[in-house]
């Protein structure tokens, strides 16, 4: 299992140098390009020398315009925003302190928090939306709960209201609110709803709305003074200042006419519909992805049926096993639209061959 | 002195923006140019796709040429030799155990074994060298044992005989050793000596050698194979890949001739041995580097010492207490010999002057 786990992973992450006719729905990493004011910084860039640890001014700078009322002293500037989520969860440990995840959830997230030596426990999604009754159950001494919208896996964006009422139970029970938003850019019915409050702990990226992944530019964003000063203090000894010459960039990025995302939202959404109305003609019990890049049907026996498809069809999904959910595929729809057509006829041809037989 | 910490500190990374006049022997980083190679990676990258966790290949095929009978696959590329250091204590943590460090020692050393929720213990230096019997007595039951040569902030290089007697003690208690070798290749009277073996950990990085410290590019490099896999799925979670531009520029940092460094080595030396004789002239009692670009002078009450350096004649110098030794003040010299000249003239003023009637 271990060794099918990485061929398959590691697929998805070099299709083209691995495999010919592979058609990867793995990893979740945008195929669209970034946007072509960052090589203008790439270009000009010479300053070598340390930067800040909080991250370079002039990039808080332009994300504060971004966020209402916020100042740059508000941003640390991460690795990424798995790292945002690593200090953040390591500046708010409490030994054994419970953190409150969503189920199922980003397969990091239960490391992340054993990492930082406390304990994940989890409140239910059903079809992906936030159980509130389990939530209100679980969250009394929690350290933080973390919330995912719009989600990896399931797509799901939470409503409006259930986030409202989510930040008034952790304001009663003083739990932190960790959110994070990076797919904030990538959503389909509504803008994206922004929480926000002085225990509020934003967590986002340059990766998937800039398609930067490989430079790691992502980002804490809070209004509690305290955290980002701990935050600072780790992050000094951790790992120092975030490369400088992918934070020009990301500056940059910020640049970019905002019609960019509302062209990328669109090509996103066509594919969204795509994949969706083939999975559910294929007679799939899927549910409709709201945001993200991300589908998540179910399927009896799904391991078997990520193997079948790998081996047999030379299609990469990953298992919903990874995301805590053991009924289920996560299929990333981060491909040129023939691609995902090929790959739902691939799809076709398997339910009608093998998975009749499971 | 939180509020003066933070002035000396920030002063000492930002001259030149802050304040005209002032000379800094604060922060550790070369203010020679990195090799002119790093441009070609810098201007033809276009690839911003996520990349293998554990580092590009071409990479660390690169370094493994630069060690004896190393392979690529002993390598991980980490965001600076910190986050090397802040990986691997994750990955070889037991709950409590106790990390051997050098006192005095590099500030982050005490910080980043407590945040891997283990105990720092200390090892004598006596002018910068190690005491082996001190380490001998505390080494049994230690989860690691960390060596800094060239050290910082001592500027020291450890006998090799010393080293390899700490060899063969960690190897009889079963203790790991890290070898945090970050100033290697800026070593005065001999080459630097690589402590080998199976549970040997090296952490370097490309700041120092390559000037590239804004760029934070370091790695882990150990023939510990479950140690390598530990790292790496750590890493997953808590960064992912290191900025793959990045990791293009230190490579071909790597294939700059190696009279680079050699010439780089000669300029340390002339600065070395300028700083180190006039602070002799001068009456201080003062060890003498044989690497790294610190040096290491005992003062009578050195934090009133370097607030008076600092308010009365805008020189940059950090306080032995932060590593470790309240007894002696850290200077860095790496700056161009004027600057350092005009510092050592402007010290001289300060010794007849206020010095005196302390």
């Amino acid at each position: 299992m271990k060794t099918a786990y990485k061929k398959i992973v590691s697929a998805s992450f070099f299709i083209g140098k691995t495999s010919a006719g592979l058609i990867s729905f793995g990893s979740g990493q945008p195929d669209l390009p970034p946007p072509k004011q960052i090589f203008r910084a790439q270009q000009r860039f010479k300053n070598f020398r340390y930067g800040l640890i909080q991250g370079e001014e002039n990039l808080r700078g332009a994300l504060a315009k971004e966020y209402p009322y916020a100042k740059a002293d508000d941003f640390v500037i991460t690795n990424g925003a798995s790292e945002a989520l690593d200090i953040l969860l390591r500046a708010i440990a409490r030994p054994g302190g419970k953190i409150l995840l969503p189920k199922p959830y980003y397969y990091s997230y239960p490391h992340n928090v054993r990492l930082a030596g406390m304990v994940p426990e989890y409140y239910r999604l059903e079809n992906g939306k936030i159980d509130l009754n389990d939530l209100e159950k679980k969250i009394r001494g929690c350290v933080a709960v973390l919330i995912n919208s719009p989600a990896n896996p399931t797509g799901s964006v939470q409503d409006i209201l259930v986030l409202k009422a989510i930040k008034v139970l952790a304001e009663r029970f003083d739990v932190c609110i960790i959110s994070d938003e990076i797919y904030k850019d990538i959503i389909y019915g509504r803008k994206n709803y922004l929480i926000q409050g002085k225990n509020v702990c934003t967590v986002n990226s340059f990766s998937k709305t800039f398609a930067m992944c490989g430079l790691r530019v992502g980002y804490l964003y809070t209004k509690n003074r305290e955290i980002v000063e701990k935050v600072v203090e780790i992050k000094t000894h951790t790992s120092m200042n975030t490369n400088t010459l992918a934070q020009e960039m990301a500056y940059e990025a910020l640049q970019a006419p905002k019609s960019l995302i509302v062209k990328q939202a669109a090509i996103w959404k066509a594919r969204r519909d795509y994949i969706y109305e083939s999975m559910t003609d294929l007679g799939l019990d899927v549910g409709r992805p709201e945001g993200a890049f991300y589908i998540f049907p179910k399927f009896k026996d799904p391991t078997r049926v990520m193997h079948d498809l790998f081996y047999k069809y030379k299609l990469v999904t990953y298992d919903g096993v990874w995301f805590g959910d053991p009924t289920r595929l996560r299929f990333s729809y981060a491909l040129d639209i023939k691609k995902i057509q090929e790959g739902m006829a691939r799809l076709e041809k398997f339910l009608k061959k093998e998975y009749r037989r499971y």
